[in-house]
């Protein structure tokens, strides 16, 4: 079945924000396994939104729009739709009732365009909106459906996974389902060399690779009668993918970040951590706060811009930054050595670079990043020459820095 | 005139990546004045391209494609383009010479599929890309223009500004210039309710507003018979906004950031900083050092996010913390002055807040963060209440952490 995305939305045709709902309905429905040969983005036009959904039906099975259902005379998607797939427009009491007690603490007297909100077309499934007052609609017609979702974010995600994502499951003849493992500290041309062989003879489950900053995702994906089935199908090979780059998997859960499965190492191993960051100026720090929970494992952070900065606050030794600088493997031994002894932390990780564009020279280029990571007395230093402009050769060192504290950690710990 | 936009790939079909490149040219053809009504998204596939090429022609006089000028037999773009409007391919003897030169220290022979990219549509003007090996292309036919770019936004964005923006700009009959101010802690409401007087009456120049996190942009466009005309046209308008809302304007340039004009400010006035985050972990920092040459002013930060390193950094009174609490006015306060004490640095910003999800009361709620600044034995410090997640508190703590530092900067060096 074909999959069609039309984004309706003036501040999208004006460059105001990035489609980004587009990117994550496009993800969910190649994992679906249904395909999308089109998206398009429209104004809250009546003629050329029609112009759209008309060109869409022709095209593709299913239609999914997003945006354009807001209590405005703007908003426009719903009545363009079902007048062009012939739907009367009815109010629908439970809808009513739930704008009703969404929008009761905001206003003394709910003005009159909500009520707009409560109109549907007759005969549509409802999808009840729990982020907002817009509730989605599917209508289904000439063998098509079309389905209208919020366009805010924070609607549309929730509403699209409870209630879309098993609906457009039940269109297909068959069970679909994927498991992703997550791979780090290994090129993505290594990792698809070293999976040829499966990815060559792959039918079902078959398996895809996406290479994203620093790490490698391996989708696989099974076909089968049955959600126990497809379990059955994707774990061997599941199985195989671990067996083949061992410590280098940190996940096989589709929402396990690379932060959070370095804190989980933490906290499961009981360990304190501190970072010491010069190029990187506090975003490895920023990455490990994004994990709910990370203050029981993470108290306290350097960043050590300047040569005094790593002297005082981290102990580095004058001597060492005068005969090897402040980009060395000397250098970022002794950042994460101090930072662990000025906090008493468990473990230390620190980073010291040059992530240009200026300063770079024929021994030292931009680039050249060394990290260091101190965990029981024990220092693991690695150097990296990474390629790109400041933020990727940043963003590079911090996903590396997660990794090294990573292995690190399950080299000391393994039983 | 309209333009529309298609981008071309099957990686943008799939969800792998945003289509960040539509983002990036709706917003220049904003501000040329250009209309866009349509953007798609289809991938390398003949009949389709075909298709959406000539759907967009009959609707549009102005197409721009993104993507498929690769080298490989995926790559469609140009020959599928050439086909449509009638071009025949030949190849380009200046291009030749140009991937030759491009691809020489890369290659001891260069792969045979490469030349690919040196065949040009007969006619058509040639813009030679300086970050790469496909050169954009522009045809001309029935009156219409259809405009070939790379899609790799590093080759994209620098050919579109250096080539294609003169290249529309000369199409239309006047002369469209534009100038942005930013405005920054005060909300778009407030901004709007200011302005309204001077939107109202608008006709030319006219004046935009776009809301950002923690900042407001006002773009100002004049449309004139040559661009000194239009300079004058939009001097006095840029004047007056500046008039209107004083130390809140903080950039009346497009391309300066918020960090930017902060550490120009400290540049200026031979300041150095520290930072002491709790809440934002590193965000702040990780901003800061995005400002190329930061390094002269910003030595060094500190991430206190356990009460121990608040104490042991920070050297915030365990008294202070047991009476008031980490997230304080009272701990904010510290906090900077700590920050300057233990670094002897010029000034320091600190932020303490509870960035959610969980560990809000009824008397400190999810959201509520102080900002304190400390310069030159001056202590000023703001209690806000965020709405929104972890990451939009966050953010806006970033923002307004900046903007406390300027204007602290502002007040106290204002001759």
């Amino acid at each position: 079945m074909v999959v069609e995305l039309i984004a309706v939305g003036t501040e999208l045709l004006l460059g105001n924000i990035v489609n980004t709902n587009a990117r994550f309905l496009a993800e969910k429905c190649a994992v679906l396994g249904l395909s999308i040969y089109n998206q398009s983005v429209v104004g809250d036009n009546r003629e050329r939104l029609s112009d759209a959904v008309r060109i869409a039906l022709k095209r593709s099975d299913i239609l999914i729009l997003t945006g354009g259902l807001g209590p405005t005379e703007d908003d426009l998607t719903k009545e363009v739709c079902a007048e062009v797939l012939g739907f009367p427009l009815v109010e629908d009491k439970h809808t009513r009732e739930r704008i009703e007690e969404y929008l009761k603490n905001s206003y003394k007297k709910i003005p009159e365009n909500n009520w707009k909100q409560a109109l549907v077309p007759d005969g549509a499934k409802i999808l009840d909106n729990d982020n907002g007052t817009a509730p989605g609609l599917i209508m289904e017609k000439f063998g098509k459906s079309v389905i209208l979702l919020p366009g805010p974010p924070d609607e549309l995600y929730p509403m699209f996974m409870d209630k879309v994502y098993p609906y457009l499951q039940g269109l297909q003849p068959e069970t679909i389902l994927s498991r992703m493992v997550k791979v780090c500290g290994i090129g993505e041309s290594e990792v698809e060399t070293k999976m040829l062989d499966l990815i060559d003879k792959q039918t079902n489950p078959t398996i895809a690779t996406y290479a994203k900053t620093g790490e490698v995702h391996l989708r696989v994906t099974a076909r089968a009668s049955d959600k126990e089935a497809a379990k059955k199908m994707i774990k061997p090979v599941i199985k195989e993918i671990k067996n083949r780059f061992g410590d280098a998997v940190y996940a096989t859960k589709e929402d396990i970040t690379l932060e959070e499965a370095v804190v989980a190492l933490l906290k499961k191993h009981n360990l304190t951590l501190t970072t010491a960051e010069s190029c990187t100026g506090g975003l490895l720090s920023a990455r490990l706060v994004n994990v709910p929970g990370v203050s029981e494992v993470f108290l306290q952070g350097f960043i050590t811009y300047s040569n005094k900065a790593k002297r005082k606050l981290l102990d580095v030794n004058k001597a060492t930054l005068k005969k090897y600088g402040a980009v060395s493997e000397q250098t970022a031994k002794e950042m994460a050595k101090g930072g662990v002894f000025a906090t008493d932390s468990d473990v230390c990780i620190a980073i010291t670079g040059l992530a240009g564009p200026d300063g770079g020279t024929d021994e030292k280029p931009v680039g050249l990043v060394y990290i260091a990571c101190y965990l029981n007395d024990k220092i693991t230093v690695e150097a990296h020459h990474f390629k790109g402009n400041r933020n990727k050769i940043r963003e590079q060192s911090v996903m590396r820095a997660l990794d090294l504290l990573r292995r690190s950690i399950l080299e000391q710990y393994r039983k």
